[in-house]
């Protein structure tokens, strides 16, 4: 076989693999926003018949002779990110031995209900067993991927492709360093601020997150906004939609889950539509993808500038909503609290929520701690970093879904994503200086191109670390976002 | 290999061909009711990829293997139910050369925007070709299927599997002359009845059509109600949504859609679950499920009982709306309108329309017409049947999407439907006397419940005419239906 006869094959076939896998996602989102409950069995088997067909289609023997075919030096850039990709996801599916991923599959659709029960009982000890039968699955499979290499990066692998423990294990060990000096001295502080007070509508609520969502750059011809218990984003090409939530005594919960989930779909909107249904044609990894939705949030959503914009739009669509300025208003926005719970933290102890999941999981997958010690584990780190103790294991060890679905090597990309927008701050920064005028007019659009340039409309050609040292210049590290949030918490709380 | 191990793989087979169909049913929902104009081309994209996966399936030639080792006589009724559906659905694939389907495929695709620009230019000369090319290429479908027998028959099987043109022409020709009489028996009454006038909110109407869809016994456990531009019923089991729509200036327009699709979602929900994700988990036949829409809508929905229940609710609800009593009202809901579109036709017109379709797709697929010289035995026809003449070819023979999808041998359905509602409108009265007394509190259940018993436990385990014939006794016949709209139109016309 010639071996453009042989790529075009290839691409041929994922693109059915890509569109698939797409129909697949759509479930998801139906699933979690319109779909009635009593269909959820039923769902379950379309599911199961679709991950069935992708699965057939993703191991089939012939994607081997194709990539075998190909002339990797004869593609341009485009041709070997899918190459990449393609490579990375075939050897995965084919190391894995099929008994193996359905169970995998049976145990986690299982333990998720058994997790929830056992936080909503605050029982660790009695989820401990599923919790160890997922992990034991887990490190089965990384070492059918690892390959002899070290099994924490053959599970984080899947979520941040090229990325090591060895690496994670620096970046992070500083970041947290910095974090928790922040924190203290924060801690420190004699500055007072107050809390939005009182009631807020749900259709006012909205009002504000479409026009955010617009502010961001959010096409509404390829994408919609619907409610969901827990906000996301899904889909990619020209079918990206988004969720928000809406809390009637909390309208930034509302404003800022929306402009996250924004930062995500932006992010697949952008990508450059020759990529669609490639498998370019997606982000390049969870570590950037949370680095898009993390720098609209915070960095520019969370600004001087821009909250200065927000508190105007609120205060003429809710009336006088009882607080003072807009310099006030920027502080209430990036208040610190005290809380147990990861999905509600700040600015700056969100970190300090991952990277205490990042160390245990590490552990468990090293086998230096034991799933029976796990709570206790939490708890005392918790305590370390946080300067009170845990209230519960809703609270604590089991407030997250993630482990047990068995998700473990995903919680770092977060704190990468953190890393990342850092670093692309201060060349957006750079090269936007007069940035702050748009902001606080509302006007995004500038910061969103710069992304859109820099990273968005690459899809996932490069690997990730390659793609941000191409946007910044040099290889990411925390520097920058410590900088930020010691500039940013400094100047708030006056420290 | 053993009949039941075969059986058990076919199942287990059709298990995934039924999923993925179901899953091509949602995407056709999301398309209509959620997904942004912007998405088209990437769910085209979706759609063939599915049909591609369902195609292969469906084709398989491991089925042909099992069907040959099955002993049809050593399976119970749901067995040789379902061995018929798939026998049928294998040879039709097996029988359709691949290149004839893709080129159906790809033409009528294209046909349907051709012939949405000419139904808006008036202009069927202009559509001419498209429309040739779409009936050859269905007969040249049809002589695949026919082998050797009648080309017309080999059309409708897909639609009303056993029924043939040769009954079809008896019962459709004695239904004509009928509603032609009663038609003009009606123009010569001097009875007046008025329209409803006014305004009605949006939000109003969505609470009748709600509570409408409940009365008629819809579980909402398990469905949804949303807009749509043209309403309609999709999908099976556990997952039956509806849809519906709403004018400002006729509240009749959403109560009766909404109960029609009530009437086909319904259908489908209440077949015994034990059918669910297997080929007989779907109603008989289109005859079959219009039967169900139009006897919720007409027979039991438009009923003086009903109506009078209807009467109060809209009082309640909308305020005074014009009209002096609930017999008055009932007159307004069944008044006969002179119009020249299908969709938008009264009780006794409404079949009018279809034959008129019927016959001359009939001529068209024999060859005793040419396209050519449609428009004008389309006007001629209708000017007999109707008595006055068409105004326009959007009014006329390019009203309808059916022919251009390539949709030949369908429209019969709809009055077979109407035939089959006559039928069972006689043997639900006989068995629920006091029927009147439940409808008049808007109480549907007992018939809801009479219908499930007869009809929609048994899904597709009986072929259309038969599983009439065991729910009335004996082969359905116009007769009930002609009675009907005499007895129900010579009162309120005074005829």
């Amino acid at each position: 076989m010639h071996a453009n006869e042989a790529y075009s094959a290839l691409m041929a076939h994922m693109r059915d693999v890509v569109a698939l896998s797409q129909v697949s996602g759509l479930l998801g989102w139906d699933q979690e926003t319109t779909m009635a409950s009593g269909s959820a069995m039923q769902r379950s088997e379309w599911m199961r018949a679709m991950g069935s067909v992708i699965h057939a289609k993703r191991t089939d023997p012939r994607i081997g002779e194709w990539l075998a075919a190909i002339d990797m030096a004869g593609l341009d850039a485009t041709g070997q990110g899918n190459l990449r990709i393609i490579t990375r996801e075939y050897e995965r599916q084919s190391r894995v031995p099929a008994e193996l991923a359905a169970e995998i599959a049976r145990v986690t659709s299982a333990s998720q209900g058994a997790w929830a029960k056992a936080r909503e009982a605050g029982d660790f000890a009695g989820f401990q067993d599923t919790l160890s039968e997922v992990l034991n699955l887990r490190r089965q499979e990384a070492e059918a991927l690892a390959d002899g290499g070290d099994l924490y990066d053959a599970l984080l692998g899947e979520y941040e492709p090229g990325m090591t423990a060895v690496e994670l294990d620096v970046l992070l060990g500083n970041l947290r360093k910095g974090l928790v000096d922040l924190r203290l001295r924060v801690g420190e502080s004699t500055v007072e601020i107050p809390d939005l007070q009182g009631s807020f509508s749900s259709d006012q609520q909205m009002l504000i997150a479409r026009e955010l969502a617009g502010a961001f750059g959010y096409d509404w011809s390829r994408g919609r906004l619907d409610l969901a218990v827990h906000p996301f984003s899904s889909g990619s090409f020209d079918d990206v939609r988004i969720t928000t939530r809406v809390a009637e005594n909390d309208p930034f919960n509302c404003a800022y889950s929306t402009i996250h989930e924004v930062g995500h779909a932006v992010y697949e909107q952008n990508i450059d539509r020759k990529h669609g249904l490639t498998p370019v044609g997606n982000g390049a990894s969870m570590g950037v993808h949370e680095s898009q939705s993390r720098i609209f949030e915070n960095q520019i959503g969370r600004s001087r500038a821009f909250t200065g914009h927000l508190y105007r739009r609120m205060g003429a669509v809710f009336g006088d909503i009882g607080i003072e300025s807009a310099e006030r208003f920027y502080h209430v926005v990036n208040k610190l609290r005290r809380g147990f719970i990861r999905t509600e933290a700040d600015e700056v102890q969100y970190n300090l929520h991952v990277l205490l999941r990042y160390d245990l999981e590490r552990a468990l997958i090293a086998g230096d701690l034991d799933v029976g010690d796990l709570e206790a584990a939490w708890n005392e780190r918790f305590a370390a970093d946080f300067g009170f103790a845990v209230e519960g294991a809703a609270n604590g060890v089991l407030q997250d879904v993630h482990w047990p679905v068995g998700l473990m090597g995903y919680f770092p990309t977060y704190s990468l994503g953190n890393i990342y927008a850092g670093e692309l701050y201060v060349g957006l920064r750079g090269d936007l200086p007069d940035l702050d005028d748009d902001l606080t007019r509302g006007d995004a659009s500038k910061a969103v191109a710069w992304l859109g340039e820099k990273i968005h409309q690459h899809g996932g050609i490069y690997q990730p670390s390659q793609l941000i040292e191409r946007a910044v210049g040099h290889a990411p590290t925390e520097e920058p976002l410590l900088a930020y949030l010691n500039h940013k918490f400094g100047g708030i709380y006056q420290i």
